[in-house]
């Protein structure tokens, strides 16, 4: 439908980061060949292992190796995503070695899925009798759409057969377990995922019956005690993962129907999966209900429940979002995985409606949540991107113990760093959306695209750092009448759009401009004001209250320790506050920062733990910030996104 | 030595509350006669029990009734501080049905007693061969330590033999089982307790077999691996408490030599209540190096890790300390026990040094922490005791919901309803502290009081509303030549001494006036600065910063919602803020009530999330303080002590 090249140098320099580095680290660790401080996932509750022991798992299942499983039920996944990544990655990258130890992983997963098409090694090794028996912990449709998934984005690259017939087995072996006849499981996985791989398996193969299985899947969903029936006829103790048990129905998105949700709620990263698919089968099937339910849940994240830099999930316990206005900076978690699938959500809401909003988020995430998962030499993660944080405090108090202040080099549930690859590998999916005679141009990111309609785009920038956007469109006797350009949210409405030398006073229907296109050539100059903007939360939500966060185009800043004299909490803002923003090449592989006068509290220190209020007294200072995505990658440290405003 | 009786009208109105209302609720409920919702203890993770059933354990145990044991391995402990309790209400309130109660309630421990002293229904009914087999969950020493204190108190009030032979056949029986010999355990039990009430029965028997076994428990605490030798022994996965088998060594105060010990870490109410302990044994055996071990964990709580109610114990993780300066508001803990046995400790501390301070934390937990724990008509408990309060978010997210609003009938762990009741019944123990030539006068709650060294003291005032305390000291050939009378640190050296008529200007030492005492009458006046003070944290501590607290004399005062008209922290103080105190009759059983002129923000609610900042416009509004101890007694709703400072 179209191919699009990211030239965008800030998203090119994080691609080949993927190539270069993540994808052979990644590869390493998962075949237990790298030396790595095992984390533990912050929200977990296993025994750490050893090793990520994920290759070797496939291996045994495929009668290669002896041994046993180790890792989680959906330890497979892990491999998955990396695949993911990798497929993309050679795309943009075509890579000899990397394309023969893909073939080779994918025979390994031939070798290793049964004849019926089942796959998840954990199952295979440990409990062949248990198959399909515990949905509720077991996330084995979980673990096959990943391959699923994989496997789509692969036969899309590479057009290899292979990986789509394993696929297509899967999804058939599924789809022969899963339905509404008497035989059948009337149920569905703990962990929605498979809803939104079926979609894309019916994206590739056109075979309707993959868009009716994730159809029902999602309708079946919380509609009654399949889990409670599933586990009293497994053994009520006979956990696989344990902890799990007595989390409550919501953690799993299937308290009620899906129809019926108005909140977002339970576990972050299953319901924005889980919102992606239902958004994907809404807009395939013309089903304005479900699309209405899809509405409603992004409305209730996006305008109560998410934090200034896309992060969701207020707590780590569940991992889960809690209330409205709910949104604490030092005990957060914010999941990177929560943020991708936020963004995933978003990408399909934009499929059902031509709302800036919902690529405003997607920008969001992509420029700030999401590469805060990832250091910048590639082999750390972060599973939580806190908005806050202190080591010092972090190391002793238990309830923000998960709050780390170092990426990790790998966790014992590692579900964030393949994702965060595959998220940046695939960066080009994001940038348009085709609607019936116009293309939404939303995302501001370099590319050349060639769409199959007749349409090039030819978009440079130096983008996050520079608002002016040059755009080349060619059209050839195409459908396509209009190019839609969102207006970020962030302008505040301050922008000009210069069509072929004209500047026109466009004014954004819900965010976009509209510009025509006439056949040949349009030149359309955009340009975005890159004030540095403060922020304020509503004032609902208590922990921001007389703080301001600073965002400069789509990147989000904070401060950090090391730039700065005392305890961060000890500098504010004022109205007499200016910032000047440069470009710093020597810092952080290339950084726009922002310096601002404020102020700090230099009080004399006191022994006493409390003493008689004096006036604060309080000198000017100066600030300095750095993008928030590039938090922890020099000396461990307080980091702060809100800040205090006299 | 001395017979004290409360006069302050303050203290008596929550004395007959004891009486009247508290021990004949408690009584009903640990008989499992009252209509209770039972509640989890927040830091708690065992199935919640639908009643107390306290009282029938002892009924099982002692063969007058068939059943199971239910309840915690220390339910019985709930029985003897009601037991302490009511020995207390028995000298200052007479009461021949409660005495009737009681001296039934000692046959019937006399029952459950085995032969050999041993008395721990859980054991006795549910694990006969498993006694002192793992102490590090079992609460055995804990468990019967209570009884010795509730035993002590009921010999010292009514003389009763029975109840203190029980005591000594149990004492004797853990001397027996615990020591160095061959045939001994060398070990200590899991939750200290045992220790200082061995020295209280030290100091009524004299018989010094029990000091020198509370000794050796403090020596052999954290010598070694007896608490895993145990378990390995009595099988690994056997436990008796849930949940409890990972805490750190830490937790159970057996981390290293409680000589060694430099801060104050792990499970609060374990650390004071070992520091009361070791206290005692410090100034009884004249162990200089373990009073300065004393002098340490205490300068550590109450410099670094307590609230400025008194309240300790920074997380319900482990019902923990936490680190130095950790002190946040709305996820801690501050279980009422824990400033119970803070009180302990401040008691002993001032046997050991004439110090001021100990008096003044003292002080800061009897009129705020601790009488916090009880509502007003008695009959509700917390077990938490937090700085700030939001009923809207402890609802929805997990790291708060420990956090409750509103007080609990009852607790699955009912350890605070029952300690918060022997600490107002006994409060008279805490007034004077005896030295070698004098006496310590350190709390202003009028009394009045004759030693059995020829002094005769009486103290008159409205405290806590009023400063002018009036002290009649009549002595008589008597070894005491001074009254040393503290003088509050909230004071801030702002005060007036008269003696006999005459002003005198003395000057503190170590937070103490010493004013000789002449043969006969003296008469002291003396005058408390009761002006309402302004109070800011440390600035290292970051949850306070740019925050005050106010007090006025020992009462720390909140905001609670039902008084305000937005939410809390929309509030703030000014430096032109000024502040009236009065006394309202029918407010909360009456209470001394604050308001104060300040601003609130009154920006326009905004649908956004997030949204440009705008100044913020303040408005002059009034703020109304009334004292923390009283919150939560009217309509629920959010609670704040810490209140922004423009």
């Amino acid at each position: 439908m179209s191919d699009i090249k990211i030239t965008s140098a800030f998203w090119r320099e994080y691609q080949e980061l993927i190539t270069k580095e993540v994808l052979p680290y990644q590869w390493d660790v998962m075949n237990d060949a790298a030396e790595v401080e095992m984390m533990h996932e912050p929200g977990g509750n296993e025994e750490l292992p050893e090793s990520s022991h994920a290759i070797a798992n496939l291996e045994i299942a495929a009668g290669l190796k002896d041994g046993r499983h180790s890792g989680y039920t959906f330890q497979d996944t892990d491999v998955y995503k990396w695949l993911e990544a990798a497929a993309y990655s050679l795309k943009y990258h075509p890579d000899a070695k990397l394309a023969r130890i893909t073939e080779r992983l994918l025979d390994l997963i031939a070798e290793a899925q049964d004849d019926d098409g089942y796959l998840v090694t954990f199952f295979q090794i440990e409990a062949p009798d248990r198959k399909f028996a515990r949905l509720k912990q077991s996330h084995e449709l979980y673990t096959m759409g990943h391959y699923i998934e994989a496997a789509v984005a692969y036969y899309e690259v590479t057009g290899n057969e292979k990986a789509l017939g394993i696929a297509v087995r899967m999804a058939d072996c599924i789809d022969a377990h899963f339905g509404s006849d008497e035989d059948q499981i009337a149920g569905y996985d703990g962990h929605p995922e498979v809803e939104l791989a079926l979609v894309r398996l019916y994206e590739v193969t056109h075979d309707a019956k993959y868009l009716k299985l994730a159809k029902f899947f999602i309708d079946e969903r919380g509609q009654d005690r399949f889990f409670d029936r599933q586990m009293e006829a497994d053994g009520l103790d006979r956990d696989v993962i344990d902890g799990m048990r007595n989390f409550p129905l919501s953690y799993y998105q299937a308290e009620k129907p899906v129809r019926e949700q108005e909140t977002a709620d339970g576990h972050a990263v299953r319901l924005v999966y889980l919102c992606t698919g239902m958004a994907k089968v809404a807009h395939l099937t013309q089903d304005t209900e479900l699309a209405d339910a899809c509405r409603t849940l992004w409305g209730n994240i996006v305008n109560k429940r998410m934090y200034v830099t896309g992060a969701i999930g207020s707590t780590n316990i569940g991992e889960a979002f809690t209330g409205d206005y709910d949104l604490p900076n030092d005990t957060m978690y914010g999941e990177t995985c929560a943020s991708v699938g936020l963004a995933f959500f978003a990408k399909e809401m934009l499929e059902l409606d031509s709302k800036g909003e919902y690529a405003d988020v997607l920008e969001r995430v992509l420029f700030n949540s999401i590469i805060s998962g990832m250091s910048l030499d590639g082999t750390h993660f972060f599973y939580v991107n806190p908005l806050q944080a202190n080591p010092g405090i972090c190391q002793h108090n238990p309830n923000r113990a998960h709050v780390l202040s170092r990426r990790a080099d790998w966790f014992g549930c590692a579900c964030c760093p393949s994702n965060v690859a595959r998220m940046v590998a695939s960066i080009d999916r994001y940038m348009y959306t085709m609607k019936e005679n116009c293309i939404l141009m939303h995302q501001f990111i370099s590319n050349e695209a060639t769409f199959d309609n007749g349409v090039k785009v030819s978009q440079t920038s130096n983008y996050p750092w520079d608002g002016a956007i040059q755009c080349e469109i060619q059209k050839e006797g195409s459908r396509i009448e209009k190019m839609g350009i969102r207006i970020p949210n962030w302008t505040e409405g301050h922008f000009t759009v210069v069509v072929d030398g004209k500047q026109e006073s466009f004014v954004p229907e819900d965010g976009f401009v509209y510009v025509p296109l006439k056949e040949g050539k349009t030149v359309i100059s955009l340009d975005l004001d890159m004030s540095v903007r403060q922020w304020q939360a509503n004032p609902k939500v208590p922990y921001n209250f007389g703080k301001v966060a600073l965002q400069r185009g789509p990147m989000v800043y904070c401060l950090e320790q090391t730039d700065h004299k005392a305890d961060l909490w000890r500098y504010r803002l004022t109205n007499d506050s200016e910032f000047t923003y440069r470009f710093e090449e020597q810092l952080l592989n290339g950084v726009g920062v922002i310096s601002g006068n404020g102020e700090r509290s230099c009080a004399p220190e006191s022994e006493d733990l409390y003493h008689a209020y004096g006036d604060i007294v309080w000198e000017q200072d100066d600030l300095f910030f750095i993008p928030y995505y590039a938090w922890a990658n020099r000396e461990d440290g307080q980091m702060q996104v809100w800040i205090d405003h006299k």
